[in-house]
């Protein structure tokens, strides 16, 4: 029996959802849909050739027969009311990042699904499917190189919007990092320092760009996260992990090797959705595939969106103070302890 | 509407397509399974958890109402009459390489296939689908290299059993070269020399190992194909376009890059099957998307298996003759011209 | 004419530098030495199959008329004494890092030699004759890459002694980053942070490792600088360069390429005096051409000298005080302003 | 005591050998000089700032008495007799390759040396002192891929002027790779196979480009030799050897690292000079530090020159007949039976 998904959202990135639930993966179909502009979400069906019925708000489509699980894709702010609805329907949730606006409301989310007693619940971060970041995670728990002692990681895209602003270095760019990080880590945040360096003259006169952010964990481990928005040259993963005896490095992409015109070269990634495609399949299908087993769901958790938030709103002030700033969550319950297990498909 | 598929052979390779239809492609579902060995049958169904129906036979499961297309994965000899039943019941079929063990079987094949006056076969010559090959296909056709001039190319083993015997290395191991590189180029094979450089001594006494072949094409282009099926270090598929203004080659398979212990260093894979998981399941997804629209299939077709077919044959008598041997083709006829666009699902 | 060549202190690095010149290096020859160990110095002739004349202490032999250069090879705090006299004494000067212990010190020099009227004196930051490093200059000095924004480098050794103190980290490690960046960027430094990340294991209990030192300069340009000296796996320094529109790197050194044992790999070196070697005959070399056609020298200055004294003192305090400290320069006088020319020999 | 050098023939190659031994090179100066040109000769030494004396021809320059050793950078047709001359009155001799342009010539070279009764000719084949390539023997004496099974090189130039003819490939191009390999293997060729690829719309009408040349040695080693000589991209000297356990590839040239316009990208040289110009640097600081210790030399024998000239004329009657071609030398005399030691200066 495929799994019955119901898309709250029709944008970019819900269309993107649908698209690989109905053309690449395995054991699921989208059967309803709504959105703020019923139009849009009848325009969404209509280009992807999707037969799947309207709901006149989130509420509606949650409550439908026809829908085992839901997407969330609406706008960030949207996301913490329609997650709990979902919870209180005892259905099962992919919500798209942020999972609330505000700490308070991660926890409360947290707090509705222990009560619901089983985790139902699953963020979109998605890069803990990226097979690089998994290989990367094996390797930093193998030990191969000691414990962690530092990281260093950028996020380059070659340019942003107008609508693009400082704080987004945090909120839209960074947030994949301090997910990451600390998944790879396994080890809470302690304190945050931002670094404006020389900026960019393709940066609009608005945005502060680069960005560089120091993270200190627990155990001590040091992160200098580069965030640069307007580097041109292409779109641009890096991480770096230097441990006691060795380092280990995420893969570069695959490309051609061309040897042309007094240069040996290979292509760099422009895109954001190529880079991370098959890590969005994944992260979709491992859903599917728990969902369809009615199990607890391994994929990132509230918990995570809690860390998330917290990380964030400290990032942003040491934004604002120049100053390091503490960054402090509560005890992690212990119903969220259970780790995913890195896996292959 | 999932597009409903009979697996005709369920040993290896066949579970392989049973596991990626049900677990991770999108539209289609194993509906009829029969082997030569019911128990094995039932067991692959059983492990993999699905819900099939057993056929006595080829004819029996082709004949199916519940059965839209076919996948042959039996041993090599059977493929030739099971396709050609296919055809004759008008339904699709995907055939494992080889189409026929004989180039007349091929015409055969093709003969009925232009009879029913649609392209309906499909066979298994996965590397079409390989990201990196379809790279080096668009540098090819683009030209940023000029015309290709030679290819260099290896295909590399860590090791094989005793059952592995000269004429496998043409058969089972360069006829992936033989081809991707015909596809690659767009130029038929004229002839084909075979060297045997000195023995690797862990190849054991009635192997040939390594071997080389060369192979010209009409246009001149020489292909210098390295076959080494003992090389304890990895499986490596190596693929060097020269050109006449620059090189262009296969990327190296993504992995971490670690430094450890005096080395800077990234994995060589060890494992055919996790070297083209991604092609096996782009093969399989294309068919199914393919079938479900009832298009005339752009995957590799019957021609393709009668051009490996002979080429392999003349390979076979120069590594007997030791001498340059002639590949003589017929005229392709126009009903296979059309060529598959490269494309990401 | 050979340039007649005098050391002062015999040690390791005396040593090297002698062995150099006579056995690799073109116009020169070593014909005095002088040792507070008088013993070492017949030792090091000896052992080196050079034939030289010994002399008490460095006054007497820089006063030598077989003398026409002077090497100063000897520990730190005796190098400003023995240039003063070489200068009053109109010689020319190679000295090793630093030129003074104190920036006091440096600034005396630099007003000896510009009371002299000619650079004669050059200090031994070698890594501004290495290849990889020339190659970076020319690339930022091209705006390849646009403006620089950021510098991500890295200082790393297999182990120290137990000698090595947490302050050494700066002093004799992070020195050559100090200079070589400085001389990079064209860019004064302005201030100084010294982060800890989580120590080490194989770090004796004494010692701070690794440390990150963040430098700014006048331009913005934010460098992050790891030093790590227990690491274990080899002896590797890296360089990148973040700009507007791109990233430049520091070459990596050749390495034959192994595939074996499910590896891909290069080697990393272990003993910087491999890594620099070019670098340091070719120091050495332009000094001896310069010398021996009377030119005002262009290595490494006086002043670089005193940049790189006022630096780590600055890197020192803030090492102590875990907050960002101010790097004030004096004005370079005019007489310093000639830049090096980057060429091959 | 500098080693006194007279040197026969100033055109580029003898400028070149002037300058290092007088600008970068340690122990020996020019003394002597004679050119077919006296006016070539004179501007050469003008050209290059150096004093040495003029002579009327070989036969004087040998005969003077401020002359301990000769360099043969004449054209090649003049160098056998030049190198019997110098034998004749005892002096040490680089010559330039071909030792003679006959194999006949190399054995008389032989002959009288070994009459001499000390080795007191070497041989131009400088990759031997190229650092990659003494990496690539220290490997595979190792026997860390096991033995060597095939070699695939390639020696590639961007263009060539309308004088190189076909039989250049061999005699000016290949002939590098004919010792080179014979030297990295010490294993004699047994046979030659010449094959022309697509030629190249580059080379001009009267020449065959590329080609491929087949050498198989006394031990089974295939080798893969690719010549192309108008491939535009670069200077690119490839050498890859395929063990029985793994693979060992000459590094690739140092080079900066460069992100940019979606492109990460390396540079591939342009310049032979400057590709092998540490290997010219070391082969004539070898001959002079054996010259100044009046040892038997350790360099590239006259046993290799004759090996090379034995080959060079198989290739060239393969280049012909299309045929596989024996390649028949004499034995080795024990005199010549020293190998060089791999070591840094």
């Amino acid at each position: 029996m495929s799994v019955r998904i119901g898309v709250i959202g029709t944008g970019a990135i819900g269309k993107e959802h649908m698209k690989r639930v109905e053309q690449r993966l395995s054991g699921a179909k989208i059967t309803a849909v709504t959105d703020v502009n019923p139009a849009a979400a009848e325009e969404a069906l209509h280009e992807l050739g999707i037969k799947a019925n309207f709901y006149p708000n989130d509420q509606a489509l949650i409550d439908a027969e026809e829908v085992d699980a839901i997407f969330v894709t609406s706008i960030g702010p949207a996301h913490e009311a329609t997650v709990r609805k979902a919870i209180e329907a005892g259905k099962y949730v992919f919500c798209e990042k942020p999972l609330s606006v505000t700490a308070k409301g991660c926890k409360t989310i947290m707090q509705d699904e222990m009560e619901y007693g089983k985790r139902i619940v699953q963020v979109g971060f998605m890069r803990q499917f990226d097979k690089g970041y998994e290989q990367l995670k094996q390797a930093i728990d193998s030990k191969v190189i000691g414990e962690p002692l530092m990281i260093k990681c950028a996020h380059r895209a070659p340019e942003v919007d107008a609508a693009y602003t400082t704080d987004m270095a945090i909120t839209d760019t960074l947030i994949h990092e301090i997910n990451i990080l600390h998944w790879l880590l396994a080890d809470n945040y302690v304190s945050v320092q931002v670094l404006y360096p020389r900026k960019n003259k393709h940066a609009l006169p608005h945005l502060r760009d680069p960005q560089v952010i120091l993270l200190e964990t627990e155990s001590g481990v040091l992160i200098q996260a580069e965030v640069s928005v307007n580097i041109k040259y292409g779109y641009d993963i890096q991480c770096e992990i230097v441990g006691e005896e060795g380092i280990v490095s995420l893969p570069e992409t695959e490309s051609l090797k061309i040897r042309h015109n007094g240069k040996q070269s290979t292509d760099v990634l422009q895109d954001w959705k190529v880079r991370f495609q098959d890590a969005y399949d994944k992260e979709i299908q491992v859903f599917i595939n728990q969902v369809a087993k009615q199990e607890a769901l391994q994929g990132p958790s509230a918990w995570e969106g809690y860390v998330a938030a917290v990380t964030s709103d400290a990032c942003l002030k040491a934004q604002e103070s120049g100053q390091r700033e503490p960054i402090e969550l509560e005890s992690m319950p212990a119903f969220y302890s259970t780790e995913r297990k890195v896996q292959l498909l």
